[in-house]
């Protein structure tokens, strides 16, 4: 096995915990003696041991003169937990190899000039771009200081999310509905329009019944009913109302006196400006955000230049109908030109079902 | 090589004539002795020797005790040529293995009774599932006399193949375009209708100048501009324009004075009934149609239920806009229910376009 071999293994072990580590990223970390791959870790969520410090706590004084094979930069700033950096140094560990630099601004680079300065050997970038991509809502969370935002539809091959009488359940499978369900568990929360939760009443919860997913919804005159479905099975503090001045004092009363979050745009507008909700969002720790719709929302989010991705499921099925409901809506386009483009583009079959998934404007 | 082998390449000379033998099918023959091919053929075009007797002029006198390997049961009328199935008899084969029992009924299994009562040993069905995929036009053709048809649509991801202000150059790369044309190669006839004409003005060519491509215009009141790009590098009777009698008589004259083929719908509507349009396609020999637009036409196709076949070239791209044009559009759907499934689904990546290819109702 070569340092590519041990870091792939860093990275599976990276991957168990995915969509449990937020606002951290996902780490992985390996302690090698010659060819012996002597103890390993991985981050299990925020507030727990990191990867490395898992790891150097299995390998105890046979840390000594090993090599330490991680995903990410270790930390060099107090958090939730002392700096990792530290502790390798103490650990007496003669060699770090490194998946990828630590894109937060309180480390990135500082630990590994740290380990330098100790007489350690450090090497980065193994599997960097990988790595990149199972970090990509924390990575533009750190840097941008706004969550990672990908946006959901599902549809027919025309791009319809309902016939023109309002019928949408369901145009994808179980299987697919199933598939989407486990993709919201990578997520820290859901976001979906007011209209959607009157219409759908969707409970929106993930696969997982451990995994605590946040429920916004962009409710601007507080129309959300208590008994909505999206309460059941959910702290109240996880369900977030993001409403306006507009709305009744009264009611934004009886949503935080059940425990309720409630966002309030301090403008006297019809909406709630998208860029400012997700910088709040952010700030609650909120790295990665799916957007369920409806079409209104999601043409919304893409106008506003504030998605990263797209997870379009397409049902094999056209509807053929100019009036029934595309999946995203409100963008005036006079020209092909001003369409919303995706990059590196990925198709997956889900039985009968695609998935394409995109990333914007990379 | 086992006979699958044979067959394999057998099925891989048929091929080499894909598009060229309209109203006939693809076929491919062998000629083997002991397990040396001593010759072989395909059918190259409507009126040339059929694969067999291409095969057996080959091997001449040694075709005498060897196997005959061929990819569609041999014929057993007098068509533009004799039949094969006298020839075969004649030459002293001792043996025929065939991919797939011809379906016109002039043939259908008694080319086969034929050759047993002569003494020879026939084996049937071998890859004949692969086979009725490369002749599914001519299957169709000569069971239903309808032509095969296939609906082509160049969309966003959303669905839209133009913007709401009507703008549609391009949606799809250049590879797509020009993947688009090498498809429309394997087809006898394009069928567009009048707003199409008018507003994108297509030339409607394949890739290949030796390619006689039909070119149908539904056109209910004959306004078809005489120098429309569609008449350009073709003969004036391969273009078929679909009128009504609603249309101007000078007109229809005007067009078949140059040699134009006019179909006239003998009904006072503003449209022709497209189940009618086909069955004078297949009397036209027209065993295969490819609809390449609008949205209007392709609407009509599906809801007609005429459709067979769906190649969707789809942008990776968003449009956003409900007022945008879908790319089908005319089908009432009332329930999700009523969408027109696809089955046997494929994806291509064609550069960063996606192609979807489906079939109708199977």
């Amino acid at each position: 096995m070569n340092d590519i071999d041990y870091m792939n293994k860093a990275y599976h072990l990276a991957l168990k915990a995915k969509g449990e580590t937020s606002p951290n990223p996902l780490v992985g970390a390996l302690i090698v003696k010659g060819k012996t791959i002597i103890a390993d870790g991985w981050h299990r969520r925020c507030g727990a041991d990191h990867a490395e410090v898992v790891a150097l706590k299995k390998a105890g004084q046979r840390a000594r003169g090993a090599r330490m094979v991680v995903t990410l930069e270790p930390c060099n700033h107090y958090g939730r937990t002392p700096p990792c950096v530290d502790q390798i140094i103490e650990s007496g560990i003669k060699e770090v190899i490194i998946g990828m630099k630590d894109p937060n601004p309180l480390t990135n680079g500082k630990s590994i000039a740290k380990l330098r300065r100790a007489g350690i050997k450090v090497t980065t970038g193994v599997l960097q771009e990988d790595l990149n991509v199972i970090n990509e809502a924390f990575v533009k969370y750190v840097t941008k200081k706004m969550p990672f935002v990908a946006v959901k539809s599902a549809q027919s091959l025309d791009g319809k999310i309902a016939t023109a009488s309002g019928r949408s359940k369901w145009i994808t499978s179980e299987a697919t509905r199933k598939y989407a369900r486990r993709i919201r568990d990578e997520f820290d929360a859901i976001l979906v329009g007011i209209n959607t939760v009157l219409k759908d009443n969707p409970k929106l919860t993930g696969s997982r019944a451990t995994k605590r997913l946040k429920k916004v919804v962009l409710d601007s005159s507080l129309r959300t009913p208590p008994r909505a479905r999206l309460f059941s099975n959910t702290a109240p503090s996880d369900v977030i109302i993001v409403t306006t001045l507009k709305a009744s004092v009264a009611k934004r009363a009886a949503f935080q006196k059940k425990g309720i979050s409630v966002i309030v745009y301090p403008k006297r507008v019809a909406k709630v400006d998208l860029k400012w909700l997700m910088k709040e969002l952010a700030k609650r720790e909120v790295t990665s955000v799916l957007v369920e719709g409806g079409a209104h929302v999601a043409g919304s989010v893409l106008k506003a230049n504030l998605a990263d991705k797209l997870y379009c499921y397409i049902a094999p099925i056209i509807i053929g109908d100019q009036n029934a409901l595309s999946s995203a809506v409100g963008i005036d386009t006079a020209k092909v030109g001003r369409a919303v483009p995706l990059k590196d583009v990925t198709l997956t079959k889900i039985g009968k079902d695609i998935l394409v998934q995109g990333y914007f404007g990379r």
